[in-house]
């Protein structure tokens, strides 16, 4: 039933939608009641209209916001937006966002400058020389994509695949069906070596699937989240290229963390390796690290298409990022404070030294198991030759509700313990020790929060 | 000519490297002497051998690193990012990035939270909310791209358009030709319709270029930053509608500046709307606003193909933001920090309100004209009514160097005054007069350091 509203109320209108958006009235005048929702609606009137049940209505509301006074049309500023803005200190024991070190939080209050200055050249000639450090590569087109881990994957992807281009992607967890998903919007076909979560892929599986389906590109996850692998790369990039194929690599959950001296310095076939900047690195989400090798970049040389993105096209982001021999062009506003906040990350990491670096997280991870183990839970990966070491995934026992622990972690410490992603879901919890909470203190508080959760919601036998 | 490289040397590797790296040496022992070119590609041994002449010798370096310590074998990290982050105070009067709110740098330096938790969702609700105010429209799919503005131009065509598909592209400076490119790149077809930067397009070239082209989607930038010019938008969404194609539009350098009512408001027709953070919301570019109409998302229903962008995804980004009847699913980890200041550059224009910006705009904007006047100098866009008050455009006078007085202003005063894109450069400067820095004090300061600069480098008769 439509509302009637007549002439006199248009005078009004202002006034009275303030108090109807107050809660001070829902009764416009005596010509014109209508519910509470459909006088909310009365806000719009100069947009969408949309759920005013009858034309009639929608004509004279049109009619009545023409000849009302410009101000008064405007919606008034939502409510919630008047209030401060609070940010409650939780410690992020996931898989990510980690929390970030004080020096990354720090800038990220610093004034902004411009995207094509001299300050702001200097600042990115940072990053790429910390990300060559992080990656132990001297790739020139080494820098960093605008948007997050996922972002710098599908970069990855399209820059490297072009429309009926075979990708042989494992998929052992969430990250290789993604990435499998990203190539096969970009008009690639995606042949998928699927493992249960928790294993890896073997050099032989890898070799079947190269003589089988001759890709162009292979796609490994390092380390992966959902199941807490370290994926083996020894030996894989020389398996691609033998069979004429590039070797892609997702290093979003690991790099910075495992013992092997870094990816590119242990495996060095891998054409395109990525990361995100909340993990190991301990800086917000924002702007995530790329390295292309010489073959990827030759790969991209060879196109037949331009690359379908323009914003992740990497020839221009390298061209930007001042990794050619040309003068930098505009492609881009780069994200100031992301920039900031990223260099303070991977600086963090070049004070202490990959070598600590490594030795922290191999430190912790054992602290942690050790600990899992005294409270009698069991590790979804046995082998301890393939486990991630930033981030482990724990058996739910028999007859605990996953949810009631996590919960329970985060009301009572804020101390969040992740739950498990897909089929694993409430079978599984997962805790990330990366970055800034890789330390002997937050891996015994994460242990005893469990204890206690586990007391209240684990009626052993 | 490849270098000789003994046995003995293996043991050294390490500490010869790091004089070679530092400079002190250029000859590693007696049986080995290479240029310093070849000498620092033994810094990577591990990864690339990119520049190594002869196959024989990487067999012999990759022998050298398995026997070397792991230690020695992993590069130093570099010195550059030793040193302390420093960042200048600049006064950002180009077209943007403009300065940002103190609350707004403030909020980037809060802790982060999850992605996922409940206290992120009401933020990003918070965001959502923020911008329907800015852009007064009720459009449920409302929310920010976790990217610039570019990578929300690119999130606004890839949705819209299909391969195949025809976009009627107004250019009239920069970023008609980006958008252009980024249809063809989807496989899309661009029809330009062509203007001098400066000049706006009239109802009734886009009518003619509607029947000629029988477009999906027309594309308008309102604000231009190139050609300083506010593109009229009155009746277009009803003239593209009749034709049977949607407007995008481009307001980055614009909303929230002119005296419009803003822009859904007075245009209803407008399908798609972005904006960026740096401009008048006073943020560091980061995640950027945008809006799709019920018509917009019925062409995304209707598409045949996915989106060949999953990261741009607009269907995925609603769900995730919460805009949609589901329950939000995982699509990528949000900027954290990049929400909480984008959250805080709406709340400031929430506070103040609409009304006000807009005032503040056009009385800024008026006393930048008044004072360039008085300085002799000539504005690029002569009629008033289609002049952007966000970003001013001047022609730099005859005999005068347009970057020695850019130069000066920055060098001197630490202020931006921009240069001129394309062919317009050296011909003119462009000033933001945008958010935090729309005050009488900002305009009547760079007015001043301006008149400073003329004075040195304009020799009038």
């Amino acid at each position: 039933m439509a509302p009637k509203i007549t002439r006199p109320f248009c005078a009004q209108l202002g006034k009275c939608l303030q108090q109807v958006t107050s809660g001070q009235a829902t009764q416009l005048n005596a010509g014109c009641v209508v519910t509470q929702k459909q006088m909310v609606n009365l806000t719009i009137v100069n947009s969408t209209f949309k759920v005013f049940p009858a034309g009639a209505l929608q004509s004279q509301v049109a009619a009545f916001s023409t000849s009302a006074s410009r101000k008064s049309s405007v919606s008034q500023p939502p409510a919630r937006l008047l209030q401060p803005l609070t940010v409650p200190n939780k410690i992020l024991m996931g898989p990510g966002p980690s929390n970030a070190y004080p020096r990354v939080l720090a800038a990220g209050s610093l004034p902004l400058i411009g995207h094509l200055q001299t300050e702001f050249y200097e600042i990115m000639d940072d990053i790429k020389a910390g990300i060559q450090y992080l990656f132990q590569t001297e790739n020139e087109w080494t820098f960093a994509i605008s948007g997050t881990g996922m972002a710098a994957m599908e970069a990855a992807a399209v820059n490297l695949l072009e429309v009926g281009d075979v990708a042989l992607v494992g998929v052992n967890g969430f990250w290789g069906a993604r990435l499998a998903e990203i190539a096969e919007r970009n008009g690639s076909v995606a042949q998928r070596i699927e493992k249960p979560m928790g294993q890896v892929l073997s050099l032989e599986e890898i070799e079947q699937g190269l003589k089988e389906h001759k890709p162009k590109i292979v796609f490994l996850t390092y380390g992966e989240s959902s199941g807490g692998t370290a994926q083996p790369l020894k030996g894989v990039g020389e398996l691609c290229h033998k069979y004429g194929a590039l070797l892609m690599v997702d290093s979003v959950a690991i790099v910075g963390g495992p013992y092997t001296n870094s990816v590119f310095c242990d495996f060095p076939g891998i054409d395109v390796l990525y990361t995100g900047a909340q993990k190991v690195l301990g800086s917000p989400p924002s702007i995530s690290p790329i390295s292309f090798s010489q073959r990827a970049r030759d790969k991209i040389a060879s196109r037949k298409t331009k690359v379908r993105s323009f914003y992740f096209d990497a020839a221009e982001l390298a061209n930007y990022w001042g990794c050619d021999e040309g003068p930098r062009r505009y492609h881009h506003t780069g994200m100031i404070s992301g920039n900031y906040t990223l260099r303070e990350g991977l600086a963090e990491i070049a004070e202490k030294g990959l070598e600590k670096s490594w030795e922290q997280h191999s430190t912790c991870s054992q602290l942690l198991y050790d600990g899992l183990e005294k409270l009698g839970l069991e590790l979804l990966v046995k082998d301890k030759s393939i486990r991630n070491p930033c981030v482990t995934v724990i058996k739910v026992p028999e007859g605990v509700d996953a949810k009631a622990v996590s919960d329970y972690a985060m009301d009572k410490h804020q101390t969040e313990i992740a739950g498990g992603f897909g089929y694993l879901a409430g079978k599984v919890w997962r805790i990330g020790v990366m970055g800034y909470n890789c330390t002997p203190e937050r891996v015994d508080q994460t242990l005893a929060v469990l204890k206690e959760a586990l007391d209240l919601h684990w009626k052993r036998n």
